[in-house]
């Protein structure tokens, strides 16, 4: 797990790794598009989700939507390793520019939170797509997430 | 299909009904998500999404993904409308806000282009939720499409 | 004042109205690029704005960020008039689109509340280019405001 | 000038620095802020803005409309230089996120470029409150330019 950056926040909960895979496991859309977790840090996370052409476009190439799907939730759950025990994360709003065809074997999200707060945190993501060991950036994220403490 | 309102734009191309259409069609995700098109006219659509227990989050809501993908596609179709009958759509970029819980029986999305253009189209969407026949705003999407001219 | 569409919104304090104005006549910057209140309503509001060769960018048009900087302004202000008595309104994000040159005698910027919330509001405001009492929409905004209690 | 990172791109015209500085210099918008280029370099450059009262919203922090003005001129300018001789460049939209309240002696905005395109370029950029030498984030924009060519 040396994939995940991290931008040096400290977690409020020490158990944010189970926190995070729990949630994630709920979660009937990743498991539907394949996500899954392969980097897990405070304030960032990787994903690696496999192309799915029950997911594509017009063209075959995957849906910006499904790569939004994926950057979404790598977002929320950047955003969600910081967070205290008992918080549940939201997403506020996103926005994504899509910087080339989503046309690779596989596809790997990277999501770091630029700035944690105690209400709003705002995180980053990129989408990568990977064709035999090279990737190639092919969409952008930037995030607001909300905690919501019961 | 009296359901589509019409922004009042002209269309380059008379036959741009069975054109975006025989796109749609193409789009797998559109299939897998089971979203039909129940209104078209120039400039604007209206789709209906079924909910899915397939693509829920970890409440058991719609993800935001799912509805993302809905109203980027819906934003596409409704710049496409307008585009000449050789050009292709592509998505530059989108920003969606999410204002209510995705938890509903269905989910209506009606996209409506803001400003067509030769190259750069601007549409504006909303996806509600509608149980028992009464609607609720749930999202919108602000998207930024391009027309390609082979 | 009936340029000022109502959204049907009840505010939750009757004297929003002053409220508003003794805030926006604090704002420096509305001050420095000449913009006035010309409609004002629970949830909505118009504001106009001169030329003013002094904000132009490299073509002589008026630079985006003095557009953006009203857009902001009507946003931040609509969702202000839903808000409690004692709340300062913050700006999240927004999010603009850039329609057509900044090129009129004079701008209206009209916004209206999309859904109001006791701790996030979502705005959405147009820009019109107004020339010889004609009408241009040049630039569109959404934005998230978020009420601060003391 | 060694604080404009160099993303590697390489520029189309050799003599983009000349070209870039010709083209800000005739943004009034530019001058009345006080905005000034302290780096530049293919695809990146950072500004600096002093704070100026004259610009300040209701608790006396930069507008964020200002601070717009400049990440939006940086996002602009750092497309500029990976463009052709005869190019203009054109905001289409920006999204920005404001993570602090910008009160600082002067701001520093750091603009790069994500992906130039020949039509459509993207770019990020970050601003920064500069007090005493130290430097805090407080703002984040993703912009996307086009390239018009006459």
């Amino acid at each position: 797990m040396t994939d995940a950056p991290s931008p040096g926040f400290q977690p409020r909960d020490p158990h944010f790794d189970s926190r995070v895979r729990a949630s994630f496991a709920r979660q009937n859309a990743m498991a539907e598009l394949g996500v899954r977790i392969t980097a897990l840090a405070p304030g960032a996370l990787t994903f690696e989700m496999p192309f799915d052409a029950r997911f594509t476009q017009h063209h075959g190439f995957m849906h910006a939507g499904a790569i939004t799907t994926a950057l979404d939730s790598a977002c929320g759950y950047a955003a969600f390793t910081l967070m205290d025990a008992n918080a549940e994360v939201l997403t506020v709003e996103f926005k994504a520019n899509f910087l080339a065809p989503a046309k690779a074997e596989l596809f790997r999200i990277r999501a770091e939170v630029l700035k944690p707060g105690r209400s709003i945190t705002v995180c980053e993501a990129k989408a990568y797509g990977v064709t035999a060991g090279a990737e190639k950036l092919i969409a952008s994220m930037t995030g607001t997430l909300m905690a919501l403490t019961a």
